[in-house]
């Protein structure tokens, strides 16, 4: 854990997966996050996988590092509570909605300045998931095989929730960038992110919006391809499937030579009147003639020599490994810095875990802290940053307004 | 565009998608994002999709509300402005390798507290590309559907560049934090953001990896179906394909009624002898049933009927739409004020344009900015940051050192 961030503290009311990674991506970088939620655990608290004691590798991987407060959130005492301490804290990450006991209004009635980040469905207060704002932003149906037939091919939905962790970075960046007007102005900020937001402003963002508009109609689908480039998924003589690009003039060259297909190139470009090391535009409008010939080569590999002489010549390329594979892959996790032993996770389960995604050469990067049982810091955040004392604190247990640690539920 | 960052200024010296992300979301925060480029422009400069004058409509909307400075990169003058560019503003975003003239150690000799932000491949230095990073962490063989055999299933790569995304995103909250840190301390920092840490390190936040170890093997394949909760792909009566998802009590009750399947529900219970309203668990356990039971009684709606009643309970559902269908959807962009009027953008093609995802009521959001043509702000940067006088300037551009705008190329 870095300590850019360890003079902050976020209160974070959170579930699913968008609002605490922003939570995370803080708390990896030294930040104190608070998680606060219900007695009985938060919507996402057993949320698949769960280990044969109940206990979710989900949140306890997106919850690492974090403190945890467990609060009657349906009682008017355990939501007085949840907005003092966000108004004692001073920021508060939520994906509660606007309506909810947790409006901005509410803290900001006890703190002017006040910064809140909000993430949303919809702009408008409609509920969206990541599944159902990807189906809307057009995704799904430019996936999944070149040959499926556009007027009967079915949607592919990604497995990667890639819009709830695009929104959970954007959401940790607008929350610092609130803090950075504050420090400069005073001013408190009511941030919302919506994740529809993310997704249908992401399709404009990367030009794809621009291209449909201006073509004024869908792209065609191209399968395992790169738009407007050259690179698809290859296989080789034993069986490996693997991915290649090539955007730039070294990409490119370098993967002529380990391929070993120069006389093939110069044939085609006679043929074809084109060179392709003008750029990408040759190498994508002729990608059906060169896909056929890079795969007739690899058909002569096997991977580990293909590999070996792409490596050599610097090329971008990757096996497609399962999930299962990548987990116990050497090269992506025991031999990666970003993955630190593990810590006594809740689960009693015990696997690499992950630092921050930034390493900062020359600072103590420490070893990954465990997400926390829930409510096992209730006694501790409620004394120090409201001031209870522990005679009071233990009157609102016995009431059931605040949870001790669950671990040994 | 907001005012929370706007005395904030950063060099950006980028290419492709995720290093000028994470100064689009900068600059849509009010920060003076200056890009870089080698005078015939970066090697994103000419990415499709190109209008018919061969101006990029990728390039225009990620580089968006920024300012370009055009300089011979490949000449020790033009690298040498470069660097004091950098040191000059203090803070650098760039996907440039570290061996590079870029490097950390050269920006940090002038300036002790010099913050630079490196979007990197694999973090031991090799080459990765979204794509590549993608096949690696295990996603395109978790996609597809359900009733491919897991024997011969071949990779399904998403269209969506995800791990650029989120890399932006994170990358934007990373150079916060250590600015947040030089605030505090005075210190400086070099921050590494390599795109395959993004990835790999997002299949263990999600839990997925622990998954898999915890499991010892890969997850089944569920083809559009959620992983451990009820949602799925659906169709219409008329053919429309939509998307539901219920994870809370709210969303699954509303969804039985939608559907009007509450019969069907009860005699599934009988036969089974669960109760759906318990949680995920049940609701995924017997997805088949489920998902036959719903489609019967989808098959009898068309989508306008299916739809006005899903809305009335609040259900999470989305109708699945092209890329094309997207772009011109009234309710996603027309009426979305995450949407702006169309500024000159360099194309000279007008579409909407996107302000920051994050909107913060009460505050004045402005319309969108357009991006630069190449070289635009040379001039002005060299004279302001440097100190140049105009008679050096042109010194410089009659030796192709520096260049000036290419709006009349």
């Amino acid at each position: 854990m870095y300590n850019l961030l360890n003079d902050l503290s976020i209160i974070e009311v959170s579930s699913f997966v968008a609002s605490p990674t922003a939570g995370l991506y803080c708390a990896q970088m030294g930040a104190e996050v608070i998680r606060v939620d219900h007695t009985a655990g938060g919507l996402d608290y057993n949320r698949y996988m769960l280990t044969s004691q109940g206990r979710s590798l989900s949140w306890e991987n997106l919850n690492r590092a974090k403190k945890s407060v467990a609060l009657d959130l349906q009682s008017g005492e355990g939501r007085e509570l949840c907005v003092e301490l966000a108004a004692k804290t001073g920021q508060c990450i939520t994906n509660l909605p606007e309506r909810s006991f947790l409006a901005h209004a509410a803290m900001a009635a006890r703190r002017a300045d006040m910064i809140s980040l909000r993430i949303m469905g919809w702009h408008d207060g409609r509920q969206a998931m990541d599944f159902t704002v990807n189906a809307a932003a057009g995704y799904p149906l430019m996936c999944g095989p070149e040959d499926w037939d556009p007027a009967t091919a079915p949607p592919v939905n990604q497995v990667l929730p890639a819009w709830d962790f695009i929104t959970g970075a954007y959401s940790a960046f607008a929350m610092l960038a609130a803090l950075h007007h504050r420090g400069r102005t005073g001013e408190g900020s009511e941030v919302r992110v919506p994740l529809g937001n993310v997704a249908i402003g992401t399709l404009a963002n990367s030009g794809t919006m621009a291209e449909m508009l201006y073509r004024g109609a869908d792209r065609e689908r191209l399968g395992n391809a790169i738009w407007g480039a050259f690179g698809r998924d290859f296989r080789s003589r034993d069986g490996s499937r693997f991915m290649v690009a090539a955007l730039t003039p070294k990409q490119w060259n370098g993967l002529v030579k380990a391929f070993g297909v120069d006389a093939g190139i110069a044939a085609l470009e006679a043929e074809l009147g084109v060179r392709f090391a003008d750029g990408d535009t040759p190498r994508f409008q002729h990608r059906a003639a060169l896909f056929a010939l890079f795969q007739q080569a690899a058909d002569g590999f096997d991977y580990a020599d293909l590999a070996a002489r792409l490596a050599a010549e610097g090329c971008t390329f990757e096996r497609y490994r399962t999930a299962h594979e990548a987990a116990n892959d050497a090269e992506l996790v025991a031999g990666n810095p970003l993955f630190g032993p593990s810590p006594a996770n809740p689960s009693g389960f015990a696997y690499p875990a992950t630092r921050s995604f930034a390493n900062l050469p020359g600072r103590e990067a420490g070893d990954p802290a465990p997400a926390p049982y829930l409510g096992q810091h209730s006694e501790e955040v409620l004394a120090e940053r409201l001031g209870l004392s522990s005679g009071a604190i233990g009157k609102l247990v016995d009431a059931g307004t605040v949870a001790l640690s669950d671990k040994n539920r």
